[in-house]
């Protein structure tokens, strides 16, 4: 309590703080971080405050002056440069300088006498030059005499009420009783790709030589410039270790295997090895590693599942059974939910007394994959593991490879999504898959970017998955592909899609279930990617229109508009650094035309309503000239469910300014 | 880092916090604490949590289990049952009996074989036997035998379903993997009155024996039973020190006073003594004791002043020349806020090297006017002393005095008001005189008590002060005083005036400004309290309804109402612990009725629309039935312009019980 009581700066709500700045928030390179808070003080003194930051790294902080806005609220921005972790804090004080200007400037309006003053101003500035480097000091200290110049009380009350005075001394304050924000907050920086990814999902035993045989890596080469081509930029494989054998499922799901059943790639392993293992199929690590470097060459980076649980006959079970829960009956328990039952798998037992060595193995295995070159995780069902666990994986990770990514696959309940997203995942899952309406949209990209949530969780908008076919798709058609290929591409920087059944537009569900009948994670598929019908080409021109404009290469910086008719979703992304404009226009009926004026919110975009602007729309390359707020859009859905606009101010020349003059 | 890697529970959100409990929040005697925390954990298991308080003198926490609401959020309440700090905070585990229970219950439902659960079950239930107290322990061991009969199955599904079983076996969960949020959480308790209060501020000087004679103690006895009378509970006195006589202020504020000038009490010191003396003129020590006495027994607590400020023939002005400003020509600097200047007043320079002895004098003075008697102190300007000199001294004395009550007397930017009351004032002067229309009205309130505000600030609504006289009681009538009062006896619990003036009426202002002519605090005024129109009746049928009333003593459960008249303000309070619901209706315009339809929530009265019920007007004393959620209202300001009910559902007799069927 007694620390020093002259200190009397206070400051308050410091944000962004994810609860009370346990948990960093998290940017990418070049994304800045604005920090805002309370800088106050008793009495009617001028109070400045800085915005100190620095990386990890460094030793010492940067300062940014903060700007006073309004209500006590001051603010200032960084630009994080490299990955890694970054901390700020503010520091305030209270700025006699400032103080002394203000009252003498009042007073001399006032006509009042301030012959003491100037002495007293003087003074002020004359500890300000004791505190300057030597050529600004020579500068404070000639000013200093002017003001106590009574030969001169003119020019003495102009120079004291100087705003380049003010502005040199206020460089120089003394900060003897500032005070700084009692903790360091943190941010995670990622590389780009945290913000801005194309992820396609395959499994690459569908793609052997010959139809029905297991694919292999070096099978799968030949893929690559075909995903390439549709500009994905990261591919994604479920597990790629051997599968255990012991009840092992078959097709279906089907609790006895048939003797050919490749197996469920998430039953982990076997006495062929465990999660630092290829299933043999596959190949061999170096076939892993030739197929990781084909890809790159391609742009394209492959991203690993981590799927921490056990097939039965996984070596863990028999090295660490203390690692499993075991019954009164002498057997280990399977995953359960009842009444379902997952006999292949054995949920790891995390509260086991040996847990210290479990985390340990478990880093080891994604130390392992990093060490073979794999940057990008995709985390099976992280929020069936303790959080606490997540939270020092991820952290001890970054800590030597800062370029690591973490997508956390939890489809649960938002607090468990949110805590994980804290925990440290670069990326999470959504609940897209089941957002259906305008208002849904509407509502949960609200949460998603207008809120807390956008400091810590990025969003990955996945169409569907090998574990969901979600219901729009299974009565949709083709439009309804594309709809929901255009909401998660546009709405979200970052989206993905288990590809071949997308781009095939499979939707067949098991009876009753968001499932795919036949399920590739039961068996092997036998893909014809140019069967006739397909989605390639729509999916290409979509990811060349987000590769070229990177205002949809953020998802916070959504602004809906406000259109009367419920089908019709649009919204505005900007990206300030490049003034790239994107507007989305999306009519939610697969089946009919729909119409409604959409209403643009001009003066954000700085274009008045004089002014004529360009409207390129980018899937069917047309241009048009808009004017005004007000733009009446119908949108057929059998020749493009979407339309995805360029806005562009044109530059003036001189003869339209004659024109409008 | 690494503590205890198997504890899963995690709790966020936990409210109510302030500034991540950096400040506590602040309850009476008697008053629940209702707290909420996220209580989650990693995968499918049910979890418990349970809310744990103390009083500070107590050794030991008490718990009650918090029930689950919805989205992981968990909540329950405790009342504070004596006046000091108390704390709490949430403790939440993984309830291992409770987890089995909601599984096995699937699985008996799905036909599943159980048989090994049931075993586990028995485990589950023989292991709280151990943790529970003998008589418990006697029935948990019982029942865990009956799961484990293979003889009677079906008496075990039917006892692993039950929900005796899981409620015994709850209440001896294993805990030693519980987490407990890390902080203790801090509630400031008062006594009730600082909740309550109704104050009535005078200048004891201007009730002398004869017109223009100071007053002493010994005179004002005779106002008592008048102040009583009018159901006022505090009377607060203007600073009762002696007055400096260097640079003493003559009437309106003139710069040089005339000898027999008594001068403005806030003009502390003089040769006479400091803040520990009487002026002399005012009477004794013991006097001023008689006279609290006497008040006392009238039921009025007697509030004094806290001006930390001198005047310049201050004796701590010659004994600490340190605590205050010396400018370079030799002179004190006294108060000034440019181009105003406040000669007869020094303030105390709070940065001074010395200012540890400074704190230590402050608090010796509020010691020993608690010595004396006093337990409020009206706190003037506290604004321009540090935050943490606050925080100190109240938490200091209200460690040794828990039933002293501080109001901040801060007119001036939110964030510095909030500040304050975060800083233990048990009570805050507010923007209320400066609200003029209905949606101002119901704006402020939603700031003060729909917010975090509500768990810190304490409004305290002052008509008029010595030096407010607002703009609308300047050019107001008869019914202006009226709806003022009303407003601040009825939106707030705490609610104060400057008597006199108000009582009489008296709005003359200096010109342009919102100050009274011939201001009370220069000279000593001559106050003919039965002077006809006085208001002294309607000042005490507002405050008897007050007292009548429990509704009305809470600002915190205000809640408006939807009238379709901008010039109709309504609201309803309602004491949840006695039933008492107030609905006030005021009409704003004090020169022509107003009428529009006012709707009531019947359902959260827990009325129905086919019920018949009460509303009696108070201030007239007329009773009618009324019926529906819609009533039209019709105020004519010159009959009264307000209407406060009181609402109450009538108890059903058996015949109206048979008319309704």
């Amino acid at each position: 309590m007694m620390t020093d009581g002259r200190k009397r700066v206070v400051i308050e709500g410091l944000k962004p703080r994810i609860d009370g700045g346990r948990f960093p928030i998290k940017r990418v390179v070049g994304e800045p971080v604005r920090v805002e808070a309370d800088v106050l003080a008793d009495g009617h003194e001028e109070v400045s405050a800085v915005l100190m930051y620095r990386h990890s790294s460094d030793d010492e902080w940067r300062e940014i002056p903060m700007m006073f806005t309004v209500n006590d609220r001051w603010t200032a921005s960084f630009i994080p440069v490299k990955v890694g972790r970054y901390y700020y804090t503010v520091q305030g004080w209270v700025d006699n300088f400032l103080t002394w200007q203000k009252d003498v400037s009042k007073k001399i309006d006032a006509g009042m006498d301030v012959s003491v003053d100037m002495q007293i101003g003087a003074e002020l500035l004359n500890q300000a030059a004791g505190r300057a480097p030597r050529e600004k000091a020579v500068n404070l200290k000639q000013w200093a005499k002017k003001l106590n110049n009574s030969e001169n009380t003119e020019g003495a009350r102009l120079l004291a009420v100087d705003g380049d005075v003010a502005q040199v001394a206020a460089r120089y304050p003394d900060r003897s009783l500032s005070v700084t924000w009692p903790d360091e907050l943190a941010v995670l920086v990622d590389r780009p790709r945290a913000r801005f990814s194309t992820w396609y999902e395959i499994f690459p035993r569908s793609f052997g030589k010959t139809p029905g045989k297991h694919g292999s890596f070096k099978d799968c080469e030949k893929l690559l410039p075909r995903i390439a081509d549709m500009r994905f930029d990261v591919l994604y494989l479920p597990p790629i270790h051997p599968i255990g054998k012991k009840n092992r499922k078959g097709k279906n799901n089907a609790v006895v295997a048939k003797p050919d059943d490749p197996g469920s790639p998430w039953a982990i392993g076997s006495s062929e090895g465990g999660h630092k293992s290829i299933h043999p199929q596959l190949g061999t690590m170096d076939d892993f590693q030739r197929f990781v470097k084909k890809a790159t060459s391609h742009g394209l980076e492959v991203a690993l599942d981590l799927a921490f649980q056990c097939a039965p006959d996984h070596p863990y079970v028999k090295v660490h059974p203390e690692w499993f829960k075991w019954r009164p009956d002498g057997t280990v328990q399977y995953a359960e939910n009842p009444p379902k039952k997952y006999q292949d798998v054995l949920p790891i037992k995390f509260e086991t007394e040996n847990w210290q060595e479990l985390w340990e193995e478990l880093k080891s295995v994604v130390l392992f994959w990093i060490e073979k070159g794999i940057r990008i995780f995709r985390v099976d069902n992280p929020h069936t593991k303790p959080f606490a666990f997540w939270e020092w994986l991820i952290s001890d990770v970054r800590e030597a490879y800062p370029d690591v990514i973490f997508l956390s696959e939890a489809f649960t309940r938002p607090k468990v999504m949110y805590r994980l997203a804290k925990t440290g995942f670069t990326q999470s899952y959504t609940y897209f898959t089941w957002r259906n309406t305008k208002w849904e949209f509407m509502d949960y990209m609200n949460d998603l970017t207008k809120t807390e949530v956008r400091e810590i969780l990025r969003p990955n908008f996945w169409i569907n998955t090998p574990d969901i076919l979600p219901e729009h798709l299974q009565f949709g058609n083709r439009n309804t592909f594309i709809i929901r290929l255009i909401l998660a591409a546009t709405l979200s920087s970052n989206y993905g899609m288990y590809g071949p059944a997308f781009e095939l537009m499979e939707n067949e569900p098991v009876p009753g279930k968001e499932e795919y009948l036949n399920s590739e994670k039961y068996e092997i598929k036998n893909w014809d990617l140019d069967r006739p019908g397909h989605l390639r080409d729509i999916i290409k021109k979509v990811n060349i229109i987000r590769r070229e404009n990177t205002a949809l290469q953020d998802s916070n910086n959504i602004q809906f508009l406000k259109i009367e008719n419920e089908y019709l979703l649009g919204f505005l992304k900007t990206d300030k650094k490049t003034s790239n404009t994107i507007l989305v226009l999306i009519n939610m009926d697969p089946y009919a035309h729909q119409a409604g004026r959409v209403t643009l919110p001009l003066e954000d975009l700085n274009i008045s309503a004089r002014q004529s602007f360009l409207a390129h729309e980018l899937l069917t390359d047309t241009r048009l000239f808009w004017q005004g707020e007000n733009h009446t859009v119908t949108i057929d859905p059998d020749r493009m469910p979407a339309q995805i606009y360029r806005i562009q101010r044109r530059v003036k020349r001189e003869k339209d300014f004659d024109y409008f003059m």
